[in-house]
């Protein structure tokens, strides 16, 4: 990637984090060399605040020509001390846009380290969604100030884009909207748009309302810019528009934006008023920020823990989920004392066990996921349900007479006992259909009581093939081997 | 989600593929009803054909006022039999766009219902990007049809995107640029653009270029629409452009995307020439499909399974991650083998060991998904590595110590000896330390040895923390207990 034309190519942000480092050990090492230098206080101080100073000048002048998201990255990636460093050294007018490109859990540190003015001020350089985005991590108190700053206009949007829920249109959407009537000519329309220094980013084409601001079409720039300019905007506009309402699901938007390759679209009120845009960055950054969640969700992470959080919060984040699990695995391990009795008569059970449990987790799971993901893409409904019942099975009966066959030949050839190896296969078998049943319904009985089924249905579902897999296995074996 | 504005607010691509399989039922159970009727052959075959004809119709009128988008996604959602009735409907001019737009497992049943002929003709109406993208699932005689069909300029398109692999830059980038010389005025701009009859989808800038072609910069459209024509294009020339080469990774130019918010920029070749364009919704379609592979791939699924693939193809796709995990299941099982002596004694052991075991496991995977997210986000390198040991063993300490006392004071009143307790206490503890290092390493391995750390991590972690925790437990009973 060049960010540059005329320039050499310039640093990755990668780079840049890699000098900033540099510049701040450096900075430790003079300011421990000062330190110990013997002499008279007065001097070595004037001396270190020198060499100080040049070093800030040099961190801040490279961090004033970055990209807020490049500054954003440096931040991530230092140690909370040298964080906070780089923190104080960004100037204050850029503080807001800063904010809003880091992540959830470093937020908190800087925003820990600013005082309530410091982060109304940051906020006034901020349009109203943007702000909405921040106020989350927000004490109550500094939001109502900055709410109060604002003027009559940008309060009425502030408070319109706080009161829509995360995962909606609304809590993504802008209100940099661009919009014209269209009876007009081309024309007018340049020169209407002449009015504005530069257009807002991420349009592609201007909404086309009228005089009640209800959507009529939209007009493509690509379309505008090489039209006749006496042409009347209504003849140019495009009557087939993707619009969403706010309280539209921001996953189905994201899908939008995918299928029918959008750059921005109109965000309309119940009446057909347009009210705010939503655009294609917003929409990358959800998709990118929901896959992120989700897979940290799935081993029961919250977002909230960046590499450099304490051990003690760390540990407090990730500690719930470890219960839930030893919960699961105890019951699991009572499964197995029930059949105490046979294990101590054949401890070889004790061996194979594992083996029959783990495998049907790793089938379970192929299934759940493929079963999440046609859920995901609307892709399972009633009429296909039995279909897939009977495709999963069949996959299970089949991977399970394959593998377990080969596990049962290589338990009779390891214990010398044949009935040993039937069970092992019979248990296998049917343990991958369990996991495929598991599989399948688990997933379907999240989504139907409103859970998200890509997070939690593993745990449940281990806890299944677990258990059932210690049941049928010892449970065969006491019958046909004791 | 709203797809119209004048008309009432038309279908969701589910209500079409509901539609689409209500017009095949409706088929099906016509042509059922004739052919049981008796009557002589003749008549009943008129009375069939003309019901057929009738429904055919219906349906083909529905598919054609669909987007190619919404073809795919009936087209992913209808059973192999009922999927290819549609595809037979398809105006064959759509074929192209819509072999585009559904998964790979689909594409190539689409794709084994047409001959060559079928197949270069669809290719006719697509860009040589578009084409590209295609031919990894074409045999390769009816590639090289195509190629000899173009003319010399896509062929030479087609060819340079013919060279780039996946996941480079060079096989998302299309070839839709618009340039333009520097040294002109906005009004001369104006009017080059007005030759085209649009500009290409998702132009949000003209690519500023010298005589040879050598990029000089970028015109944003949204500057260009508000400037005075007599202004020269050098003037309002952004220099600070992001460009990538054809040859930069896809996920890196994914990452430019979103940090930037960019919609399109240039791709040049290693002398500084535009030779592409990458744009916003390849991007994006980019970034959810890699998604959707390693969620697949995480589970030893390659994409190409379809909801409805046979039961053969899925086991067969399938199998081999079993076979993998069956593999270290049994070395794990082995571990367990050697202790036997000692769970004959106290069978007891059995029965807690999984607990030891799957904590574990679920505690390294914590570890090493957040591992795995910060390699991505290129945040974890030699000088921060220490600090990540440091504390990913203090967290593995505190949690073993905590949910370790716990479990080894239930392990105690469950079977009224202290000395099991104390056992599965340390046991736990020490496991969740080997989780730790297990989740911090294995990813950071893999990476290093130029494999994806999110796909394998977890098969071998999990193998570690099973032999390790089996080990480790049953060693510590066998010492102390027995």
């Amino acid at each position: 990637m060049t960010l540059s034309t005329d320039k050499p190519p310039s640093a990755t942000p990668q780079e840049h984090l890699d000098a900033v480092t540099r510049l701040l050990a450096q900075q430790r090492l003079v300011e421990d060399f000062v330190r110990r230098q013997d002499g008279d206080g007065e001097k070595r101080g004037l001396v270190e605040s020198i060499v100080h100073k040049q070093n800030l000048a040099e961190l801040q002048k490279r961090l004033d020509g970055l990209h807020p998201a490049d500054v954003a990255f440096i931040l991530e990636g230092l140690p909370l001390e040298e964080r906070l460093v780089v923190w104080g050294l960004v100037r204050s007018d850029r503080d807001g846009e800063i904010l809003l490109e880091v992540s959830d859990a470093v937020r908190d540190t800087l925003l820990a380290d600013m005082d309530s003015a410091e982060i109304v001020a940051a906020a006034q350089n901020l349009d109203a969604d943007e702000i909405a985005d921040l106020a989350p991590d927000l004490p109550v108190d500094v939001v109502q100030d900055i709410i109060e700053a604002q003027d009559v206009h940008e309060r009425a949007q502030l408070q319109s884009a706080l009161s829509y829920p995360e995962g909606s249109v609304g809590a993504l959407m802008d209100f940099e909207v661009v919009s014209i009537r269209e009876d007009v000519t081309c024309e007018v329309a340049l020169r209407y748009l002449r009015r504005y220094d530069e257009l807002p980013g991420q349009t592609d084409a201007l909404f086309v309302v009228d005089r009640d601001d209800h959507l009529r079409g939209i007009l493509p720039l690509k379309r505008l810019l090489v039209s006749d300019p006496e042409i009347e905007v209504a003849t140019l506009t495009d009557r087939d528009v993707v619009s969403f309402s706010p309280d539209s699901e921001a996953e189905e938007a994201a899908k939008a934006f995918e299928r029918y390759d959008l750059v921005c679209a109109p965000v309309v009120s119940a009446d057909g008023r347009v009210i705010a845009r939503l655009t294609v960055d917003a929409v990358l950054d959800f998709v990118r920020e929901s896959q992120e969640a989700q897979e940290l969700a799935k081993v029961g992470l919250r977002e909230e823990e960046d590499l450099f959080s304490s051990v003690w919060l760390s540990a407090k984040n990730r500690g719930p989920w470890l219960a839930l699990n030893l919960c699961t695995a105890f019951v699991a391990s009572r499964v197995v004392g029930a059949f105490e009795g046979s294990i101590e008569k054949l401890a070889a059970l004790a061996a194979l066990m594992p083996i029959v449990a783990g495998i049907g987790g790793n089938s379970g799971n192929q299934t759940s996921t493929l079963i999440v993901r046609a859920l995901a893409l609307d892709q399972v409904s009633a009429a296909n349900a039995r279909r897939l019942l009977a495709k999963e099975l069949g996959i299970g009966v089949l991977n399970g007479a394959l593998w377990g066959s080969v596990l049962g030949i290589v338990a009779w050839l390891l214990y010398r006992n044949v009935a040993l190896g039937g069970v092992m296969a019979l248990a296998m078998m049917l343990n991958l259909v369990v996991a495929a049943l598991a599989g399948l319904f688990i997933p379907l009985a999240m989504e139907r009581f409103g859970r998200d089924p890509a997070i939690g249905s593993s745990v449940f579902l281990t806890f299944v093939t677990d258990s059932m897999g210690f049941f049928i296995f010892l449970g065969l074996a006491t019958v046909f081997l004791l």
